[in-house]
């Protein structure tokens, strides 16, 4: 039951991170082959690490090969429709904030189903969540997300971490999830709806600037 | 016979790959060190992906070395000789598109030899044929080539999906490799010279501009 | 014995790469969730690339998640301390050359213990070495610091070296260790000070300007 859960969600994280990569190459005007690998290798990049890391090879696609599927007919897909959206950019903060929530409970879920302790499945949740948006950032030549000034990372371990406590104290496998998921979508939303942002770092001549 | 044939061409896609990372070494006027350092990450990079993928580890140039000595070989000697050469990068694409041809046709060979499907094995090949690529430009500080105009990445397709297709309906492994590798190089090779691409992605605004 | 002192230089290793890490999370004005990313990254990046290559799955800091805590301990220690130091970003280099030799040490050492032959060892050295540095740099959108003019890649290759051929010479671990650290240790920093660089790759224009 878990499981099929998970996996439902795990497929539903892949097919939303598949539409940003699939919008960077849109924004990089590459052509339909250029999207599908684009969408592949951010829909499935977060769970490919977390399942190289975790030893569990070969990889979760490579033993199903529809998540690839998917993520190539998503890819195509929004290829096909990317213009009729006037100002479709726009939309992949918004996709990729519901990949970054899902993924975060699905990478930490997966990492418990095999054992690992809670400081790893939250790791794992946070790898899972934000490595595909890094590679996506990096392949398609943009500034990495994580480097924006709005909560990003945060939102990922917050989801993990809400997730991986409640199973801890013996919530219902259900209810940890929703509740992650929540707690990480909306506080990425709330950051990029009221660009809210954890104090940073600054050097200390401006902290004193007399 | 296969292992064997497919063996050899697996070699010299390395060799031509690091030669490419080397090259881009030497744009980047490094030091003999860091043309060893980027050729070898060229020209196994792209096999060490697709055996972490299939969990076929130690990857292969950990178990067979030669690979890595052969790739810091080439490396070496492109340093010694690239002086002898006026315009030595505009040998660089013509080098990569061997490389990404023999690779696209020998990464899906060794996928099926493993035990993959077509889909898997094709998306190996172009894992196997582009990813060298992708780390050398990513390292070397250049723009990623799958951002370049021209048909690159549907080549490495076409010649993995070419040897697998004909791997499929029962045509004999030699015939497939060298059907694939053909038609992977072809297709590069005459994107280089016209220029040639897919219709790329463009936003809507540019279509109808009245 | 011989594990227990490579355990112990490999911890302090992580320890200064997390610092390094957290520094460019620095100078990237990042929040504290960023410094742990970064700091995490760099500091178990080198070792995690080795573990994969070699087949060592689940990769060490899962197996032992105090290398994890550690990293994120030290990142935040960093970004609390951050501001009492006036040209933090200076030290950067100087941490990174003592992770760079530890590295290039331990990773060898870890090469060795798992069977690896002398070229296999050397090179894990060199990329347990380099790979945190390089991860850290390309995801803080930073140069790579493999293109830094002064000699890099080339300490972790003697500190490797050195530690190896000594090993293999039958010469006792312990100063098999001493001597490959304040090999590898001593180029960097000559590097660092003097401006130290190997002969670069230079246009054959340059060379005979008449």
């Amino acid at each position: 039951m878990l499981q099929t859960i998970t996996s439902y969600l795990d497929w539903f994280g892949v097919c939303v991170f598949a539409v940003t990569g699939a919008l960077v190459a849109s924004r990089k005007q590459m052509d339909i082959v250029g999207f599908a690998l684009m969408g592949s290798v951010t829909g499935i990049g977060g769970g490919t690490i977390r399942d190289v890391l975790l030893g569990l090879t070969p990889v979760f696609w490579v033993q199903k090969p529809s998540y690839l599927i998917t993520c190539i007919s998503v890819s195509v897909a929004t290829f096909l429709v990317a213009g009729f959206m006037q100002s479709r950019y726009r939309y992949l903060l918004w996709f990729d904030a519901v990949g970054l929530a899902l993924f975060a409970v699905t990478g930490a879920s997966t990492a418990l189903q095999h054992g690992a302790g809670a400081t790893i499945a939250i790791a794992m949740g946070v790898a899972t969540a934000t490595f595909g948006g890094i590679i996506r950032d990096i392949m398609g030549g943009e500034s990495p997300v994580i480097l924006s000034r709005e909560i990003y990372i945060t939102a990922a371990l917050l989801g993990a971490g809400v997730y991986v406590s409640l199973v801890v104290i013996g919530t219902s496998q259900d209810a940890a999830i929703v509740a992650g998921f929540i707690c990480g979508f909306g506080l990425r939303s709330a950051a990029l709806m009221w660009q809210l942002s954890l104090p940073r770092y600054r050097p200390a001549t401006d902290r004193n600037p007399e």
